[in-house]
């Protein structure tokens, strides 16, 4: 068998059932947005991403700046979504060794840039000759410690599901990539900057674990599929009564560049948006909007193990897409 | 220009102008072994390599167990150059979605054995989809604080200049690789075990820095090519007055498998031997002997700048091969 039969998802459990146990200065390890380990009375967050070139971008189709800020801001994402804040990163190139020092120079640029904005260093890396481009980066953060930390083991029936902001405009910017849509209509330019300049939600994750949210995830790998991943960590099911569509899908939607299924279907499944999904009590999740307004409720966890529903307009819908996995052609079952 | 005629080096230097400044949590950062920074009253330190197969190794003429070990100990290496202690790993695989599984089950059993060894976990990663196989390890460890480390900077004129064992066996196993030797012969089985199954020398480390040394470096990129690093950082010179040959290159060399003059080559720039260049005051140096019986002075530092003269037999040498660049299609100039 190939990697591509076993996906994404089973060769990540395969892999884990085949190493040593860890410890316990590992809190948490495979498995969540970031591993965290003990360091003093505080924790030690830490993850990894990587974008390969013809795999997670289009070369020639999106600025090497833009690259660069994606590369950081998918990991910042990360810490956002266990409550932490990023400290170091250590950046990986690997090369063609025809690249032109252009490219690299402007990757490094928005690199740059991500990193002063959210206050990052880059302490290091390594740069190595491949005859695929690609960046990895390692992101480190600091928490303050159990139980102050975003988990996706945490969900429980009676909680409330919570979103940081409207879904699938980056879905609709890669489809807009995709089939050339004109990117002088601002619908066009801003979901095309969603895909392509993502925001991680650091303001909203510290947030979240001071109003006392101790369950989360960003969205990457796409609502339903990455709410899948909280309800089989936690044991639990969720409803989704009302999936927020981002503004510049809506108006692909009404402008019929996009279909409304379809559009449905990307805000519910399409991914790469780094929102964030925060689950907890009502109550907590208000307090986080008292301070992030575009905080919203969208649904609740249920006792039904692993199911999540989908409701569109009050009735279950069945999703075309459901979400992302890397390694096989299709989308994840 | 692209980035094979800047060079490695040239790119780390071009990149790391292009940063914003690091701030004062970061004790050490690009441009030594791993990074170090403040946590608490010790040091967190941070590195991270890749191999690519068809550049770093040659798929199929290396076990996918060893790749997976070595993948890990070139980065336990690193910490073991800064005398530190290492914790925690990060695992990325880029997958061709066609690589058996099997090969992956290898890998991981590979990664798996170096880690129980070393008394590493590995706490997290991210498995991608790539036309080309590759592992990226970003390692985590701890270290006492300063001046509690083995930094590339801190070489003194008069320090003597110690290795923690034999070099060349790396290079002479890739060789052996290479040119088909005759893989019964024992010489030729040991110099590519040194190739595919490297030793990071991380008791000989900590003892270092517990003995006082102050200033260390792994042989990754060869002998004089790292001290070199080692000059350029500090701002000084050096000189080998005797370099130490592997017991299997000597053989090779002996039976006239490898030419006498190719074998000191290997041996003085080769690389990927992952042994320690210790830099101290002979005092300090002969206490981390007593722990090691493996460490043997090979060479002195000198004020003259940046210069490493390397003498064989008492005669000054030019070498024919200075060390490893990773971009440049040549040896490093």
């Amino acid at each position: 068998m190939d990697v591509s039969g076993l996906g994404e998802f089973g060769l990540i459990e395969r892999l884990r059932r085949a190493l040593p146990p860890a410890g316990d200065r590992l809190a948490i390890g495979i498995g969540d947005d970031a591993a965290a380990w003990r360091s003093g009375a505080a924790f030690t967050l830490a993850t990894t991403d990587t974008l390969v070139a013809g795999v997670h971008f289009l070369p020639g189709r999106v600025a090497w700046h833009d690259v660069g800020w994606k590369a950081l801001a998918v990991n910042l994402s990360d810490i956002a979504a266990m409550g932490g804040r990023p400290t170091f990163a250590l950046v990986t190139l690997l090369l063609p060794p025809q690249t032109p020092v252009e490219h690299v120079d402007e990757i490094y640029a928005g690199l740059a840039a991500c990193a002063r904005q959210y206050g990052v260093a880059i302490a290091g890396g390594d740069i190595v000759a491949s005859p695929v481009l690609a960046i990895t980066v390692a992101l480190a953060g600091d928490a303050d410690g159990a139980p102050d930390l975003l988990r996706r083991d945490a969900a429980r029936p009676g909680d409330a599901i919570a979103v940081t902001g409207p879904l699938g405009g980056s879905a609709a910017g890669l489809y807009a990539l995709q089939h050339d849509l004109d990117a002088a209509r601002p619908e066009v330019r801003d979901a095309i900057a969603r895909h392509a300049r993502p925001r991680p939600c650091m303001a909203e994750g510290l947030a979240a674990v001071r109003a006392g949210v101790r369950c989360g995830i960003d969205v990457s790998d796409g609502l339903v599929q990455d709410l899948g991943h909280v309800c089989e960590a936690s044991g639990c099911g969720a409803e989704l009564i009302d999936v927020p569509i981002d503004p510049a899908l809506a108006a692909l939607a009404t402008s019929g560049a996009v279909d409304s299924d379809a559009a449905f279907a990307m805000a519910a499944g399409g991914g790469e948006d780094y929102d964030l999904l925060l689950i907890a009590p009502a109550a907590a999740i208000a307090r986080v909007r008292e301070q992030h307004a575009g905080v919203r409720v969208i649904g609740r966890i249920v006792a039904e193990p692993r199911r999540v529903r989908v409701l569109r307009d009050g009735v279950e819908t069945a999703l075309p897409v459901r979400g992302w996995d890397h390694l096989r052609a299709e989308p994840a079952p």
